[in-house]
């Protein structure tokens, strides 16, 4: 396999953070730079940058950037804003990153620590307006939280790769949905790093990619990310999964998540969902992997997840007639009772989910 | 509503079929004039002509079209081929139009009814030169029975209409996959006609429509339908059905066929199968609704239908990964076991379908 260019789909620049395009793939990379924290909303609204843990890295660089943003006053004159009107603007900012959508924690949860971290740098100050020691402090520590994060993401990702990639059976042909690569991760994946890391292994021989649609991040992104890396993937549309385990072509069902609620009803990409009654029904293992920045011990169980209902013209896009309307959610509930496993970054959980998903969701 | 000229997708023409292109749907209303079998059968494998009843009614006069042409030169001139050789011209045309899709019974038994009445017009003269009376005899049974054939779905389509429409609950929002209207049928359509006949009786509030992929006859095709009707139509993606019906928003789905077993196991197009899957877990009727002449009592269950591979650039397209491979089977197989009935122009058929099937196919 020929060397490539590192992937890192979200990168602080500095003075800005560099977002991979996602809505360009497969056919240009192009790297969004973004400025403002409003120009990050922007890219995580518009699905220029998308899954869970991404968009909270992304998330967090944007309070980061609010923060850098909001100090910068300070640095250069010395009178300046207070820092409470520092951090007031850091939380707006906040606010709007975790508004740009609503399903997926990840966002909201890394928005807050960045922001609470902005908080704890400027302390010393209180109301008045800050030295610029305690403006460099504001913008240092939302950074380094922001950081943190990303880092954090990617121990995830090579824990859930090390504990998922053990539930695989040898010479797996494994299926999965949207995608959950380091185009959903900044780093190895979830769903994608338990098929990658068991691969590395030997252990899989084959792997079906829904392509997901509407976005067809499947087709376009997951299928991008596995030939890069060399693994043999094929293509299906979304309703075929059905007839190939039908078929007995399917080993293993592996997916990321959004949103995991306590009892362990997990929100995914739309689509999920069948797959999961059709593994139950073939008898296919169907495994959840996510990291515990997912779990949103709060949310009792799916029912109170909000599900996102998205713009119908990406379901009509320019073949479907004219005039139609189209429902478009952009996500489903799965049950946990149709779930066999949930790979976390703190090991795998069984059922019954909800003991094992508090200490997991704890670690948080 | 404003009137509309009448849509016929399928039409003789004297000496050639006006087929619609389905293919350029809905953005083009443009009609091919297939001249050759040839035409047909190409026309039928590439899809500008779909839908099991109406590729039935295309191929059965490609027959007829194959034995005009095969007779012209007797009317002509008088001393020509022989009969044997004309009906050799027209089973050729026949084997040719069979072959051009595997799955839907429906092509094969028309083109071999056209082919035998062909054969029963030039029996008179045997292997002998036929005389001109006996040549246009060949051209006019043809030609006689694609008519007949085109005839008894319009009869058929206005039966399953009639029962089908029973069946549908008051306030009913009903669910549909791929394309079952006059563009699969040439006239009130199979699942659509029960769809459309009861929303003419009051009974349906609402008309989910799965797009369908890869080929999108879903958003393309029913949705341009049913708008030319006036029916509220709204479009999903195939894989949203599930999360629609666990929210309680479909009470019932209602499909096409195109094949039946005489166990009473349905094929259909792709994606049907998760639609049966899901609706047996939520309690929501699933009705196949097709003409008797889907049904094949010869084959014994749905492991024996074959199921067409077509190729993978109908799902790779041009937005998937240049180098991406895929599965792309147009049809799956949902078990008898999960079909809520059968409704066919003979009457509505209920488990346990064999018996109930064997008095419906035998009519056909």
């Amino acid at each position: 396999m020929p060397a490539r260019r590192e992937l890192r789909p979200v990168r602080w620049s500095g003075d800005h953070i560099q977002i991979l395009d996602q809505r360009r793939l497969p056919r240009e990379e192009r790297y969004l730079e973004c400025r403002t924290p409003a120009a990050v909303a922007s890219a995580i609204r518009t699905l220029a940058v998308r899954g869970a843990p991404l968009i909270g890295i992304a998330g967090g660089y944007g309070v980061a950037l609010a923060a850098a943003r909001a100090v910068k006053g300070v640095r250069r004159g010395g009178r300046g804003p207070s820092a409470e009107s520092i951090l007031g603007r850091v939380d707006r900012a906040a606010a709007r990153l975790s508004a740009a959508r609503p399903t997926a924690v990840n966002l909201d949860r890394a928005v807050r620590r960045v922001a609470s971290a902005a908080a704890a740098g400027g302390v010393r100050d209180g109301a008045l307006a800050p030295s610029a020691a305690t403006a460099t402090a504001i913008a240092d520590t939302a950074l380094a939280e922001a950081e943190r994060i990303d880092a954090e993401e990617r121990e995830a990702c090579e824990a859930i790769g090390r504990f998922g990639s053990d539930l695989v059976p040898d010479g797996a042909r494994v299926l999965t949905h949207c995608n959950t690569g380091t185009l959903a991760t900044n780093w190895d994946g979830t769903a994608q790093a338990v098929i990658t890391t068991a691969y590395d292994r030997g252990r899989v021989v084959a792997v079906w990619a829904d392509e997901t649609r509407p976005l067809l991040q499947g087709a376009r992104l997951t299928a991008w990310e596995l030939h890069r890396r060399g693994v043999p993937v094929t293509l299906l549309v979304d309703g075929a999964a059905g007839s190939l385990m039908a078929r007995g072509l399917v080993d293993m069902v592996v997916v990321g998540a959004d949103r995991i609620a306590a009892n362990g009803d997990v929100a995914n990409k739309v689509g999920t969902y069948p797959l999961a009654v059709l593994a139950r029904r073939h008898r296919v293992p169907f495994v959840v992997a996510a990291p515990c920045s997912t779990i949103d011990l709060a949310t009792p169980s799916g029912a109170a997840i909000p599900i996102e209902e998205r713009d119908p013209r990406e379901v009509t896009g320019e073949l479907a007639d004219a005039a139609a309307a189209a429902a478009n959610p952009a996500f489903d509930v799965t049950p946990a009772a149709l779930v066999s496993a949930i790979v976390t970054d703190a090991g795998v959980v069984r059922a019954p989910y909800r003991s094992g998903l508090r200490s997991a969701g704890a670690s948080s």
